[in-house]
């Protein structure tokens, strides 16, 4: 069948057509501060005219709209309140911040995934909330999506898209270890200079850091394959009526927007269909409230240091927060601290104690000369996008990796929430302020970040328009995902030519000897003759 | 030392001056179809009102300017003609096309080391014609350059940018098993599934297919690190007056531009410092001159098959041009071919030969249904480009494997230089024109390409501006590059970890046995008493 010159304008008209229009997007969202990762794509994506519905379970906290926001929300019911999300979040915060850090390294681990298994099976309600409820899933059917975003972080997502036959793109900061990355999405890792997320290593390893490194890789993958992701396996393969696992389901993902970029990750190997559009959600600040301008104002040329530890951590000891505030009190600088506990007698007349903070506003000023914060994704990120040198005080999940990132890229120092004094903050706050170097890099850092071809919440949401125009990215997928394990690492290769040699070797040293053995009894017969 | 308001300032008006300023640009540009792909990023780089200057050694073939060059030529004299060059190219092209057909795997191999030896040779005497140079050098050190642009399938340029202390960018389509990019550039190629350029396979590789890529990118390591590069080793260290290698010198390559992109490239691991900015020459079609059009457009419904074997192929034998003509006359289509050979008698009157026709314009022409070709790379990007299917007879070089990409992708199919017969090129056109798969194929290919956040040219210009606007892309460079081959691989680590595992059995072992013989010796004790 030959195409006539009319088929092919209609080919191309389509094509035009196609893009041109406008998509249908569900999402599969997670909660607390990647939420605000995903929001920023949603609204430029409905500022761009696609439909947006979001899958909203009824316990999910972060969404407190002033508002109605730009997009569909369909929640579902999950039995269990609000209360009791806010009351285990809370306490996983503090196990990890508080408890788990006197413990050793193998017992943190063991600790963290009892965690886990927590959020597993708080994962597990969410899914059967969806997969067990016909007629939400018949009305989502039946709604003629375009495409599914996901946030691995609550796996499911990539289940439903797979139920509803969607194209899905995931919005993902990491895993641990990176094992979905590099066991579901393929993304080759080698342990000699990619350190592993939650290892707290940077990109220039010794010896024994190396085998730190490597260990902890070998023993995610175990853990993950044989312990976490079995029951999900059975899971999947039981909703989607044929063996597969959790894994493999999670490797069909069309693009991973990685919210990192290169300002912040240490440069490593990547594939076509990962982008990393890391500070997506920042933006130029806008004018502070009049009083907090005021403020701000009246440091002078001492300037501000912000000071927030993020939404999760509501409370210090009241012996902690009187030393925090006492270190404070001792800065030239005038403070604004996040913070919605007992307020210290110790505060200092140069500190101001807020519920809530305009915080991207506040590291965006010009008076803003250092950023004391606990480390999330999105903090740093503004504070890389501003161009403010960092005191990080991690406590969980992936701050101190956080942290370590940016003291590694030169523009942060490190404090330790459990031993740090009144003297170390203080000094902490002299160092990177004073230390010209922790400017020189941050503003260098902020360059990076600015300096792109294309923002990174341009093209996160290119390719998701790019996706939905062309029913998928498959030119971008790797093949190894149709290997096993032994066949992407050459393994039957390597043992076939070992034993191919081996044999080679066996029959050269048989014929010798076989040889030796002929002469010597030629030549014993020859002297006997 | 803190930086006051006033030179921060200061510091980022200094960044935005030098991102608005203009740079200086020294070119090392290589001969033939390679000189069409770096001269589009020069013209745009001159359009952006950038200093552009290209080293030119007087043998240099592809400058042939009807009007003068929008940039600086500054030609150096290499002990060899123009003709030594043309005839030592077509020796090449003969011996590769027509006479290693007829090797073995190995022979083949072998016949083609002895010419990159003389390629090698002839990159010396390029080479010493600059470093033996010494006013030609200073001229250059004393220009003041920003970066310099290389084309590595000719060595020197990043041995020239050391000597100078200039930030250098490469422009590069491919090495031989890609050695340059794995060892060098330190791109990760896990032989299961990227295959080695020129190896002729695809990603997808059976069990043997698997094998014989592992062994070609071994044998190639050993090739080029223990025979290739052991001259250009002492070579670069002699001309930096410090011990260096080749590779390693490379190594310190900012960015890679590769000229080739995912609608024609398997999907592989890739690191930050690569860029596939494949077709960045390629351009809207022009309108033919009168007299092509009207031929063009006189065949009707049927359109025209444009069939070009590039520029190096000149001649093919009386006998075989005689067959391409007479399969060429039976075809409804109208033929427009490029050839400077002696003309068939068996020409149809549906063929019009031309000296040299304008490629791009045709490929783009409503009624150009098919495209016989070499397989070039710039050939194949311009049908990429245009959406037109292939039919292709490769013969050297890349060649085999550019078309092998193609029909991988379903836009092309394969003819055979030394066997194909007339029967076997009419079959072939009207494949790829009546078979719609690959126009289809060829309509999402061009789809592909044309669907990117940024153009290719724009995206290779951006990156040698950043370059000339940070003095460098360090933030982009692995640390692998820092690394021993056996560090890279882990293998002291695995080595490490197997004696320390070997040791605990080991003692194990021996203390169960010691404990053994204990009892028994008590239980013997105990039973003599």
């Amino acid at each position: 069948m030959s195409l006539k010159p009319a088929q092919v304008l209609l080919l191309v008209l389509v094509f035009f057509m196609d893009s041109a229009s406008t998509g249908n997007v569900l999402v599969w969202p997670v909660d607390f501060s990647h939420w605000l990762n995903m929001k920023a794509i949603l609204h430029e994506l409905t500022a761009k005219g696609h439909q947006v519905t979001v899958l909203l379970p009824s316990s999910f906290q972060a969404i407190q709209f002033s508002e109605p926001p730009p997009f569909q929300l369909e929640e579902f019911h999950v039995p269990m309140s609000k209360e009791y999300v806010e009351t285990f979040v809370e306490d996983f915060v503090r196990i990890w911040t508080y408890e788990m850090h006197e413990l050793s390294f193998w017992e943190f681990f063991i600790k963290l995934y009892e965690i886990m298994e927590k959020i597993m099976n708080i994962s597990k309600m969410f899914c059967d909330a969806i997969f067990l409820n016909r007629k939400l899933l018949e009305k989502l059917d039946s709604t003629g999506f375009d495409i599914l975003i996901s946030d691995p972080a609550v796996v499911c997502g990539e289940l439903l898209a797979e139920k509803l036959h969607l194209p899905f793109i995931y919005s993902f900061r990491f895993s641990f270890g990176n094992t979905m990355e590099r066991l579901c999405g393929g993304m080759p890792s080698p342990p000699s200079y990619v350190p592993a997320s939650l290892g707290g290593l940077t990109d220039r390893m010794s010896f024994m850091e190396r085998m730190r490194n490597m260990l902890f890789y070998f023993s995610q993958d175990i853990v993950f394959q044989q312990v976490i992701w079995k029951d999900w396996n059975k899971y999947y393969s039981d909703i989607l009526g044929r063996p597969t696992t959790l894994c493999e389901t999670m490797g069909k993902a069309e693009m991973w927007l990685i919210r990192t970029y290169w300002d912040f990750e240490f440069p490593r190997p990547f594939l076509p269909n990962f982008e990393f559009v890391g500070g997506l959600h920042c933006k130029p600040a806008k004018p502070l409230p009049e009083e907090m301008e005021k403020f701000v104002q009246s440091s002078g040329e001492h300037g501000i240091v912000v000071f927030s530890l993020g939404s999760m951590i509501k409370n210090l000891t009241d012996e902690k927060s009187a030393m925090v505030a006492l270190a404070l009190s001792q800065l030239p600088q005038k403070v604004i601290w996040r913070y919605k506990g007992k307020r210290p007698e110790t505060l200092g007349a140069n500190t101001r104690v807020y519920d809530w903070i305009p915080q991207n506003d506040l590291l965006g000023h010009p008076k803003t000369k250092a950023f004391i914060t606990h480390g999330g994704t999105n903090g740093v990120y503004e504070a890389i996008y501003h161009g403010i040198p960092m005191i990080g005080i991690p406590m969980f999940a992936d701050q101190p990796d956080n942290i370590g990132h940016m003291k590694a890229k030169g523009m942060a120092v490190e404090l330790n929430i459990h031993t740090m004094t009144a003297k170390d903050l203080v000094d902490a706050v002299n160092t990177v302020i004073h230390n010209a170097t922790y400017k020189e890099n941050a503003v260098r850092i902020s360059q990076i970040h600015h300096d792109q071809p294309v923002k990174p919440l341009d093209r996160a949401v290119f390719w998701i328009e790019f996706v939905m125009r062309h029913k998928g990215a498959k030119h971008l997928r790797v093949a190894a995902h149709d290997l096993t394990w032994y066949q992407y690492h050459s393994l039957d290769v390597i043992a076939f030519l070992i034993v191919c040699v081996a044999l080679f070797v066996f029959i050269v040293v048989k014929c010798c000897t076989f040889c030796c053995r002929k002469c010597g009894s030629i030549r014993k017969k020859s002297k006997k003759e």
